[in-house]
């Protein structure tokens, strides 16, 4: 793996980039797709490639239940098994595991750190976290070590350590055990990855909540470490200001030689905002759900398809688009296969918002050469 | 419409044939997939194009109640409104409006024709049927003028006159009346398409349910009206062998020079009884509906991809096939997209089993210019 930079703007912490990993070259600022279970959601991969997705991420929890790391492995590594040619991304599966325990961010945010999981979660500690299948029932230890393996197995170009996800709501002390924690389960992961790098890259997670001062000290922590990239995770704030701030705050501390990634947020006014703090990567399911859910991007604040004025409107969602949807669809037949509830337009809508997610990174990455952001 | 007969079979009824429509040629006999609301499920409508799918089969009773016939025919017609290049078939919408009234034709079997339907259907005589829009509690009379009215505003480049759908459980005496009144309802459906043909052609349909007699009166009746070919419609038998035996009966009663079809039937055991008959075209959603409950179409049986025997299988669905799906995935991948509940999965199956239709149709066609069926 390898990071070049190609243009610094003169005008904010904006950087053009190009990450080269085995499967081909990433652009940055980039937009990362979600494929969850080695697919996006209503969409083929060949036509995820043609649209120049150039980063998918795929999630390790998922595909250690389902088909099973072993299979995948069996196939000839992720790319083969789901015939993508371009790189891949997978995360540790602590996300989802922790998630389980502390429910999701939301939920956790909502009921102010009084929901709990479910019960799945059977065990933390240092070794690792233990786990119930929602599937078979099976009991899981996800471990730094058997993380990387299963991640191993799956053989994606880029790579993430496991590292303890904190609930929002903690307590400092809480939270700087946490964070310690975290970060020795990161080494583990690494010497795990060095041992047999497989061509692969791996990205450390920085942690520490909202807390600047935690933030910088796991940025001190990790970027003294042999790690390929750096992502930004755990609690990033509960609205955009918290996180706008706490992304000013700890961006600084990462080396601007290697590439850094915010991990689970890509809805395009955060990317705005943090395209010029120098943010290189993020991924999110934002455009993919919200594509299913008839919320259609456009660079006019977008296009809810159910709505009824939509359905005699005989023009592409936008006009120019280039999107093989807008190419050939009007906005009242997808209007009407919406009504209708008819899969087709699941793939016609995802389509149309994913090329939309391509072509505004581009014209980011533009700016940012012209000095413009 | 002009229907060309290339070869008749030295070994049975069987015949190969071309039907030009103002969309192109329609190669028989032939399998006709349903689009129901202007896309066929999970697939949009140039991959079903690109898939060589020579006529799709759109229900006139959903387009009229979504989005309504009036928005299709501002949109220039169906073809234009769905972005569909090849021929296109519409129904009367009397098969929805009858199977509300006497629930459909499985319920009605299931429960020897006690079980009626939902009370949406207000009204039948001799001028029409008026129901209630499920959409929006609208009260709509569908009559022969305005099935063909509906008809002509979406444009399909064969349309089908209002028949009453009686049940299969019905005296005798009620059928013949019901098929006096199917024939008027078909006659003046007819005078209302000459009246203005607009380059369509009009398949009569024949009923009689199971009685050879009233069949052999509906065949002499209607085959005397200049209608462009002939559907088989109504209660066509319970099982397999009603069906065979009232086919064999039937056909021999329709015009040699004539393209007949059969409504509703299309499953792979059928067509094979059936085409020697001498049936042109099939339509029917069981290769679709199929390929959404994972049931892929092989020539040894099929595939259910939800056995556990897939999971390590790293082959395509079948070795040789050149559909889309089979050319790039393998039934390790599929297998787990099914298990993950993919939507994806729905896309990559339906693909696959309208390639086998398309297939297998044109090796019938191969068979019988070679005699050998």
């Amino acid at each position: 793996m390898k990071f070049e930079i190609l243009h610094k703007s003169k005008k904010s912490h904006a950087r053009v980039g190009r990450i080269h990993t085995p499967h081909g070259i990433i652009d940055t600022p980039n937009f990362v797709a979600v494929g969850t279970n080695g697919t996006l959601k209503a969409l083929n991969n060949e036509l995820a490639d043609e649209l120049g997705l150039q980063l998918m991420f795929c999630n390790t929890y998922h595909l250690l239940l389902q088909p099973g790391t072993d299979i995948v492995k069996q196939a000839g590594g992720l790319h083969k098994f789901i015939k993508r040619k371009q790189p891949l991304i997978t995360d540790s599966g602590g996300f989802q595991v922790f998630s389980l325990a502390y429910g999701s961010v939301h939920d956790e945010l909502k009921s102010r750190g009084k929901k709990k999981g479910d019960g799945c979660v059977l065990k933390i500690n240092e070794e690792g976290v233990t786990f119930r299948s929602y599937r078979d029932g099976q009991k899981i230890v996800l471990t730094p070590e058997s993380s990387v393996q299963a991640q191993k197995d799956l053989g994606a170009d880029i790579i993430i350590p496991l590292d303890e996800l904190p609930p929002y709501h903690i307590q400092d002390d809480d939270l700087k055990k946490s964070l310690a924690r975290t970060h020795r389960w990161e080494m583990r992961s690494l010497e795990t990855h060095l041992a047999n790098p497989q061509n692969q890259g791996m990205y450390a997670v920085i942690h520490g909540g909202i807390s600047q001062e935690l933030r910088k000290l796991s940025c001190e922590t990790l970027t003294k470490l042999p790690f390929d990239g750096f992502a930004i995770g755990g609690s990033v704030g509960k609205n955009k200001k918290e996180l706008r701030e706490l992304i000013a705050y700890t961006r600084p501390f990462l080396p601007e030689e290697k590439p850094n990634h915010l991990l689970g947020i890509g809805d395009l006014p955060s990317i705005q905002e943090l395209v010029p703090l120098g943010i290189d990567t993020f991924d999110s399911s934002y455009p993919t759900r919200a594509a299913r859910h008839g919320m259609l991007l456009t660079k006019t604040g977008g296009v809810k398809i159910n709505q009824s004025k939509y359905a005699t409107c005989f023009e592409p969602i936008e006009t120019g688009c280039t999107c093989p949807t807008c190419q050939t669809h009007t906005l009242a037949y997808l209007h009407h296969l919406f009504k209708a509830r008819e899969v087709t337009c699941l793939t016609l809508a995802t389509i149309h918002n994913l090329h939309f997610m391509v072509e505004i990174m581009a014209q980011y990455r533009e700016d940012i050469i012209a000095d413009r952001i």
